[in-house]
C-alpha cells in the first residue's frame, strides 16, 4: 500500500511524475493525490487520470545527522540555542501535521551561509511549542544566554516558535541586562518544507546581526515586510506577534525598528540602541509567576477580578480600553486590589499608544482611587513580562511603581509618535 | 481670585494677552499660565512676565441651547441618536477633566456644513462613557434604529465614545440585519475644545455618508490617515481601535475599508459592499450576556478557566496565540467545556490574521478534541458579540458551530489577504 512520504512513480494519461506522496490536505477534494516533486513544488494529479503508482521508495523517518564544521579562525564565536518550533519543524508525513525534528547541528547544514559569519556552538534548550513556553524556560535560557556571554560569545541567537516569542524576548530583556553583546531571537512562520519558507533568511540575518552588529540589546530578528530581501531588528521589550501567518509579523509598537539588515550582510541603523561595549552582563532570574494579564471587555462580571483576590495573586495586568479605562463597576475592584496589597498596572487593548489617567474622569478615579499603575507605552504583553520581573525583586507597593514607570531596558518609550500600523 | 474658565486679560513685559484661562495640565511646570486665544490656539506666559491679570468675565456653565433649524424640502431625513463620549465631550474648567456636556441639539450649531445634506432628528439616548456601554444598550440602540429605519430615515448616525466603539457596531450589524439604508458609527478621538478635535469632520462625513452613500451596512466612520481630509467607513464587525489617542485610530482588519469620504462631501467606493435598496430590516435583540472573553498569556494558570464552568458561563471565546493556541495544559479544559456544553470559539491575539486548527498538532487536538469552534478571521472582541448573538438564537452546539463560522453579516472575509499593518 502506499503511504504518505513515500517516494512514488504515478503513471497518468499524459506523462510520469515522480515524487514524495504528500498527505491529503483537508481542503483537497479525495478524488486527487498531491506529491511534491523534487524541485520543492506541489503537484496535484487527479486520481482519474492516473494509471499506475509505484513505491519508489517507502517512507522512513530520517535521524538528524550532523556534519563536522570546522572552526574558522578570524571569524566570531556565535551561540544558538534551540528551543523547538517552525524554523525547526519538519512535516509528519503520516498525521499530516508539523513536529518539531531537525536537530540544533543541521542548522548549519540548511544555511551554508551561515559558515562565512562565524563560528557555531548549537545547543538543544528543549524542544517545545512556544505557546508552552513559560517562565520556567525563561529562567533556563536566561541562565544560558549568561553563560555563552561569559564565555566570549559574540552574540547569541535563540531560535524557536513565534507565538509568544514577544513574551520570550521581553523576559530575557529583563532578565540579562547591561549586555556587551547582542541577544537574537529568531523563528519561522512557515515550515522549511515550504518553497516560502523564512526560515532560512531569517536564520541568516540573525546570524550576521550576532556577527556584525553593533548594537548590544536583546532582538527580534524577522522580515520587515513581504519583500524577501531583509529582515528588521525590532527592541525586544517593544514587539508584537501581529499577524497569524504572514512573514513579516512582528511588529515594533510604540517604536521604530532598531535596523535592517539584508541577505548580502548590509546592516543600516534605523534608530538609536544600547552599542556593543566591554559592559558586564547582568543576570537576574528571580521572578514571580503569580501574576495575571486580564483583557476587559463590555459587560465583564467584576466578579471574574474577585477570583484573582481570592487566589491571592500578588500582581495583575489590565489590557483596559482606550488610555486605559475599565468598566464603571470595575473602578471599585481596583480599590479591592489595592488595598489587599496586589498592585495592578493599567495598559490599553489598543495595543499602539500610550495610556493615560488624566484625559478623563474615570481614569483620575482609577489613578487617585484605584491607586492604578499606569504602564505608559508598553504592550499589555511587555508589562505583564515586566511586572513578573518586579515583583521578583520587590513586594513593596511604592517602588513596584517606581520600576514599572520607570524603563529598564527601553522598554517604555519618552514620546509615543513612532511606527504606527 | 482668577479661576479656570475665566475669559483674563493678562498684561506682561512684552504686551497684552486676552483669552480663557485653562486649567494647568500636570505636564506644564507651575510657573506659567496657559489661555485659549480667540484663535482657539493655547498659549503659554511665564508666570515672572506676568505684570497683571484681569478677569474680563467669569466663567459660567452654559446651558445648551437648541436653535430651530428649518425643514428643507429635498433633503434626506437623517438620525442622530447621541450616546455621550468624547464628540459631545466639554472641559471641565474647574477639575480640569472632560466630561460630556453637549446637548444633542448643538451637534447642527456646531457644524453648520450638516444642513446642506439633510433633516435631523436628534435623540438623545444615554449619555455614558463608551467604556460602560454593554449589552443593554445595544438592545436599546438597535431598538431605536430599527424604528427610525421604519420611519423612513435615509441614515442613523450613532455618535458615542471611542473605546468600545467596534463592540457596539459588531452587536448593532447583528441586531439589525438586512439593512436598507447605512447604520453610521461615529466618535472623536479629541474632544471639541481642542484645535485638533477630529468631531467636525467626523460628523460632516457621517452626515454625507447618511445623506449620499449608497451602501446599506453598519460602519464605523473615522479618519484613514493623519491627513485631514477624508474618513473611511469600516464595516462595523471588520474594525478596531488600534490606538491611543490618534484620530486615524480605528483600523479595518482583514478587510479594507468600504470607502472613502472627503469633507467636500465626495465618496469613493474602495470595496464591495450591500448596496441601499428597499429590503425590510431585521431587528432581533435576543442575546445571551454569559459569555466570557479570555486572552490567553504563557504560564496561565487552567484553573482560570475553571471559574467559568463553575460560573455556569454559556459560551467562552479566547484569543490564544498565532494560528489559535493555548498552552498545553489547557487542552484537557476545552474538552471540560464541550462536555459541559459550553461551545468555545478560538480567535487570535494577533488580531491580524486567520486562525487554524490544521497547521500543528495543538490545533488538531484543540479542534478534534476540544471541539473548540474555530473563529475564522474574526477579531476577538467580534468573535464575542457574535456568540452573545447567536447563543441569543440557539444552545444547540452544532448550530452554535456552524452559525459561527458562517458569515451573516460580512464579519467573515473568505479570504485574509488585504489591509494589514
Amino acid at each position: 500500500m502506499v503511504k504518505p512520504g513515500d517516494r512514488v512513480r504515478i503513471k497518468t494519461k499524459d506523462g510520469e511524475h515522480v515524487g514524495i506522496l504528500m498527505p491529503r490536505p483537508e481542503k483537497v477534494p479525495g478524488n486527487s493525490v498531491i506529491i511534491k516533486l523534487k524541485t520543492g513544488y506541489n503537484k496535484g494529479i487527479a486520481r482519474k487520470n492516473i494509471v499506475s503508482m509505484y513505491v519508489l521508495e517507502p517512507y522512513k523517518k530520517k535521524s538528524a545527522s550532523v556534519r563536522n564544521i570546522p572552526y574558522k579562525k578570524g571569524l566570531p564565536n556565535i551561540a544558538i540555542l534551540s528551543t523547538g518550533g517552525t524554523i525547526s519543524s519538519k512535516v509528519d508525513y503520516e498525521t499530516g501535521g508539523t513536529f518539531p525534528a531537525v536537530s540544533v547541528g543541521e542548522f548549519i547544514q540548511m544555511v551554508p551561509e551561515l559558515e562565512q559569519y562565524g563560528n557555531y556552538e548549537v545547543k538543544q534548550m528543549s524542544q517545545v511549542w512556544s505557546e508552552d513556553i513559560a517562565s520556567d524556560d525563561w529562567i533556563k535560557l536566561a541562565k544560558e544566554v549568561y553563560s555563552q556571554i561569559k564565555k566570549g560569545k559574540r552574540g547569541i541567537i535563540i531560535t524557536q516558535g513565534t507565538d509568544t516569542m514577544h513574551y520570550n524576548a521581553a523576559a530575557l530583556s529583563f532578565m540579562v541586562q547591561n549586555l556587551p553583546v547582542p541577544v537574537i531571537f529568531v523563528a519561522a512562520q512557515r515550515s522549511i518544507d515550504r518553497g516560502s519558507s523564512d526560515a532560512f533568511p531569517n536564520l541568516l540575518t540573525a546570524a550576521i546581526t550576532a556577527a556584525k552588529w553593533d548594537g548590544a540589546e536583546t532582538v527580534i530578528c524577522m522580515h520587515g515586510s513581504t519583500d524577501d530581501n531583509a529582515n528588521i531588528l525590532i527592541r525586544g521589550t517593544k514587539a508584537r506577534k501581529m499577524h497569524t501567518e504572514r512573514r513579516d509579523a512582528f511588529k515594533p509598537i510604540n517604536d521604530m525598528p532598531l535596523a535592517r539588515v539584508d541577505y548580502n550582510g548590509n546592516i543600516v541603523k534605523v534608530s538609536n540602541y544600547k552599542l556593543r561595549s566591554d559592559s558586564k552582563p547582568v543576570l537576574n532570574t528571580k521572578i514571580d509567576k503569580k501574576v495575571a494579564l486580564i483583557w476587559t471587555y463590555p459587560g465583564i462580571d467584576p466578579k471574574i477580578f474577585d477570583y484573582y483576590i481570592k487566589q491571592k495573586y500578588h500582581g495583575i495586568v489590565i489590557a483596559g480600553t482606550g488610555f486605559g479605562n475599565v468598566p464603571r463597576n470595575v473602578v471599585p475592584i481596583l480599590k479591592k486590589f489595592y488595598r489587599a496589597g496586589i498592585p495592578v498596572v493599567m495598559t490599553s487593548q489598543c495595543i499602539f499608544g500610550r495610556v493615560n489617567a488624566r484625559v478623563y474622569e474615570r481614569g483620575r478615579k482609577q489613578l487617585f482611587e484605584g491607586k492604578v499603575i499606569y504602564g505608559e507605552d508598553m504592550t499589555p504583553e511587555t508589562a505583564f513580562v515586566k511586572l513578573m520581573f518586579v515583583l521578583g525583586q520587590t513586594k513593596n507597593m511604592e517602588k513596584v511603581k517606581e520600576m514599572m514607570q520607570k524603563s529598564l531596558v527601553g522598554e517604555i518609550s519618552s514620546r509615543t509618535t513612532m511606527s504606527y500600523i
